[in-house]
């Protein structure tokens, strides 16, 4: 089961809605729009993918990662450590 | 005149590029990909838009903001604060 | 306990020395220093700052979200939507 | 002349607000708080640092970019670059 399982409809819907909103950028510069508007477009799109990732990882740290915790082990260490680094990723993008 | 009007094809590019990636995201999520793989195509994805974005904005201050503080006047003093604005949307998004 | 109590040595470490870079970035804005290089270390520092914060947040997942996911019940819960809110919190700033 | 002269002094004071803030930060792990309030505070003063970066930028983009423009040549495009690579580093920071 992924963490996601429950809320896998509304992640598609999200993804699907950044897909738009990738694809309306592209008519935009197809058709030579302003630069800024192009930038505020790009600025949106960017701000609702982060958005799809923070709920991605917040299932994942709420159902795989709680619990791999709660068997202990070193499957626990490892979705702990993956999971850090997923994050480190994020705030780096 | 566009500022991105000679980068126009490899805007272009990158964009499809970037739709592609979301699209495979969401078949990674209709077919139960595991969590942490989604995140680091997303993380891939947002980084890949603000590549683009800081294209774009690096084009729109060599022309559009260039080209309107050489003439001064109150055009100028708009552009400027235009850009500054798109700066600071896209730092924080 | 906290989650970073094991590394406490070194988070104070870091903290000085982003400290310091603070006050360096102080003195190069009072002796007039060119924007460009005020801007270049202003960046430094939020870099280093945001690298501790993923430390902090590593060792508080590690730790206190684990432990209290292996024991479960209501504190899990709220440990775990506590550290989301915290992800959260980094991603944006 | 710098672009943050005539706000150099607006400038300082978020400066030492942010250097007090760290120090806070400091204090806060010295007596062993809470992991999520330290993080709480680590977020903010990133920030209140990428405020006082993008307020720098601000004034260069309006003052030192502006005037190079108007006066155009290799000065102009160097100043236009490195303000692009400025902004680069900022977005990743």
């Amino acid at each position: 089961m992924n963490g996601y399982a429950q809320n896998k409809d509304d992640v598609l819907k999200r993804l699907r809605r950044v897909e738009g909103q990738v694809r309306g950028i592209e008519r935009m510069v197809e058709s030579d729009k302003y630069c800024i508007d192009v930038l505020t477009q790009v600025s949106a799109a960017t701000k609702a993918l982060e958005s799809v990732a923070l709920s991605l990882l917040a299932d994942h740290v709420s159902h795989c990662v709680a619990e791999a915790a709660a068997e202990g082990g070193p499957v626990a260490v490892q979705k702990i450590r993956e999971a850090n680094e997923a994050i480190a990723r994020l705030v780096r993008s």
